[in-house]
C-alpha cells in the first residue's frame, strides 16, 4: 500500500483548496487575513518540507499582496512552489486564488515566503540544490535572484 | 487575471494538503477522527459544487475506513473525485494518504460521500452527467453502482 | 467526593447537547457537516471508552444520513449507545437530534461508528461483552448484526 | 418523527460530555481555564433556553470554583439545572466532573450563572415560574435564594 | 535585543486588544459569552504570572458581570491588574472594555477572577507581596479585602 | 460610563497580549507561524481602524521577519503603531515579543503591514493624516518612506 511520491520534490507544487466558512470571515463578511495567512503558511511549509526531506520552520514573509477580497462560500486555492533554493534556507511561492462556483479563478494573494530546514536538534541544515529543467523554471528562479538582491541590498544598508 | 479553470469538472481531482498541528490531536498524540472527516467533508464539498457548478449539501457518509493512524507533524493529502452521478446527487470517493519526509505516501482513509446540489431557494437541483472517457474511470463507476445497490437493497427492506 | 458513575457501562447512552454558533456553520447558514462528525466522532468515543474502560480510537463511520438541515441557534443533542460488540471493537449508534425552543425534537443525523480499544502500547485489546437485558437492547444488537452481515458479505466480495 | 421533550422544562437537567484534546490544553497540560468555561456557557445557556422557551443570554457568573485539575484524555460531563428564576432572569448551577476510565467522577467546577430571557427585539421578557415538586428542588431553591440575598446585600451598599 | 520589562509588576496592568470575529458570534449576532470568558481567563493569567514570576492556574471566578453586549466588528480591549495577594493567590480584576470606531469606549464586563502560583512540581508556592504605592492602589485594595471577607463569611457557613 | 479614548489615534500604540496554548503550537513544540500572523493581522488592523475611524481591510505584509522560536507557555506581546499614512493606506508596523516568566522580553518578530480604510461602501476612502510630534516619531516616519521607495522602485520595474 505504500507507494512512492511520483512527483520530484524540486518541482512539485502544494495544492490546498479550501472553502471559506463563516468561522473564516471577518466582520465586513470576507475572508479574515489572518486566516488566509495560516493557510499560506500551512502550503509554503509542506513544500518546503517536501523538498528539504526535513522540518523547516517559517524565517520570513514578503511582499505578500492581498489582490482581491474572499467571500465566504468561495473556494479557494492555494499553491507553493520552490523558486529558490540556498544553503539551508528555501523560497517558496504562494499564490490563493478564489474559484467560484463557474470554475472561473482569480488571483487573490501572492506571497514569498522563506523557510529553513532543521536537523533532529533544532539547526538548520542543508537542503538538496534546486533543478531548473524548463523555460519557466528559469524564468521563476531569476525572479526569486532579483528579489533576494533587493533584499540584501536593503540588509546591507 | 480571471482565467478559466483548464479541468473539465467531471475529471478534476480536488487536492486538499494538511499538516497535523497540535490542535488537530487527540490524547493518544494521533490525528482525532472527527478533525479528519472535517477535512473529507471540505474536500469532498468543494469537488460536488465543482461538478454541479452549484452550491452542495453532505447527505451521508458511507463506508469510512480509518486504516493508518497518523500523527502530528505528518503531511496529509486528501484527494477527492467523483465516483457516479444521480439526477441531483453526486458520489464522491476521498482518500487521505499520509506522507512522510521521505515523500512515501500510505493511505490513511477512505470515505464514500454524497451530496445533493441546491438551488438558490436550498432546494435539490439536477447536476451534469458524469463524463467516463478511460477504462479507470469505467472501473470506478462500476463500483459506484455496486455500492449504490447494496444501499437500495439494504433501505428497501 | 469521588463517586462510582451509576450507571452500568453497557447501557449507558452518552449525551452531548451542543449550540449552533456561527463558527459552526457554512457559507449557507446551516451547521457544517465536518462539525457535526467531529461531535459524533467525540460522542461515540467516549461510548466506547466507558464500555471498554480503556482508550478507543475510531475504526470506521457507516451509515450517516444527514436527515434534516441545522440551523444556528438551533440546539443539538447527540444520543450514544452500544450497539455491538466483537473482541476488541464495538460499534456506536450516534443519533443528533436538533431541538427547537418549544422543545420539540427532529432527527437530523444518524451515524454508525465503531471504535477499538487499545492497552498502553497502543494495541488492540478485548472489551467486555455487551448485556442485552431489554426486549429493545435485543431488537438494536439484531439490527447491528444484519449491518455487520451486509458489511462482511462486500469485504468478502 | 417530531416528538415533545419528554422532560418538564423544569426539571430537566442539561448534559454537556466532553472528551479533553490537546486543543484544549493548557501550557501545563491541563485543560485551559477558558475552554471550561466556554463548555459552561453553552450548558448553562441550553438550559436556561429549555426552560424560557426563548433565546437567553449571559448576564454574570459567580462562586466559579475550580476545584481539580482535568487532564487531556479526560472525559470531562457538565450537568446544569436551574436553580432559581426570577421575572426575566434565571440562575443555572453548572457542575463539570472529570470521569476517568474506571468510571469514577469527581468535581471540578462548580459555578453558579444567571442569564435573562431576551425576546425578539432583544428585549428581557418573562420567563416561566420554577416547579418545586420535591425535597432536592426546594433545598437547591433555599440556597439559591441565599446567594441571592448575599448579591444584593453587597449591590446595596 | 534583550530588555527588562520596564514596568514594576506589582502595578502592570496587562492589556489585550481583541476584535470580534463571526467566529466568536453567537446565534444572535453578539459576542459568545464563553469566548469573553477565554479571553479573560488568558488576560488574568498572563497578569499572574507577570506578578509571580511563575507559572499561575485558575482556581476561581467571581462577580463577573456582563453589562453590554458586543457586536462582531467591534474592538475589545481587555485590562487586568492584581487587586489582592495572598501567601500563594492572587486576585485578578479584569475589564473589557467594547471601542467604538469613534474611540469611544463603555465598560462590557467586569469580573474578579483568583489564580494561584504553581512551582515546577504542579504545587502552590508562595507570591510577593503587593506594593500600594498610590490612592488608587489602596482604594482598590480596601474594596479586594471586603470581596474576600464576604467570601469568607459565606463559605464559613 | 462612556468615555472618550484618551490618547490620541496617531500616536496611540495597539497592545494585544497572548499566551501560547498548545492550540497553537506545530509539531515541534514551538508556535505554528500561522497563528502568529493571524495575532499580527489583529493587532494591525485594530490600529488602522483606531487610525481611521472606519473600516480597515489587509492590502500587504512586507519584511515579516521571524527571528526567535516562541514555545508553548510563553507569554508573547503584540504591540501595533502607525508608521506612514497616504490617501486612504496606513502602514503598520507591528513588533511581537516573547517574555520569559523573568519580565524579560526579546523581538520575535517584526512586521510591516499595509491596510486601506473603507467607506460603508466598501470603497477606499481617506485617512487622516499622520502627526509627528517626537523625534521618535520622526525617524519612525523616514524609515516607512525608504521602505515605501524600495517598493515603488521595484513595482515600477
Amino acid at each position: 500500500m505504500t507507494t512512492r511520491n511520483p512527483r520530484h520534490p524540486d518541482h512539485s507544487e502544494t495544492v490546498m483548496t479550501q472553502l471559506v466558512l463563516q468561522q473564516h470571515s471577518n466582520a465586513v463578511g470576507t475572508l479574515f487575513g489572518g486566516q488566509l495567512l495560516a493557510w499560506v503558511d500551512i502550503a509554503a511549509g509542506v513544500c518546503a518540507m517536501r523538498h528539504a526531506g526535513r522540518v523547516a520552520v517559517t524565517a520570513s514573509f514578503d511582499e505578500v499582496a492581498f489582490k482581491l477580497p474572499v467571500r465566504h462560500g468561495d473556494i479557494v486555492v492555494l499553491t507553493a512552489r520552490i523558486t529558490w533554493v540556498g544553503r539551508t534556507s528555501m523560497e517558496i511561492r504562494v499564490r490563493a486564488e478564489r474559484e467560484g462556483l463557474d470554475g472561473a479563478r482569480e488571483l487573490a494573494l501572492e506571497a514569498f515566503t522563506t523557510f529553513v530546514a532543521q536537523d533532529d536538534a533544532g539547526q538548520p541544515t542543508p537542503v538538496p540544490p534546486l533543478r531548473l529543467d524548463s523555460d519557466a523554471d528559469r524564468a521563476c528562479y531569476a525572479e526569486a535572484l532579483e528579489r533576494r538582491a533587493r533584499r540584501l541590498a536593503h540588509a546591507g544598508r
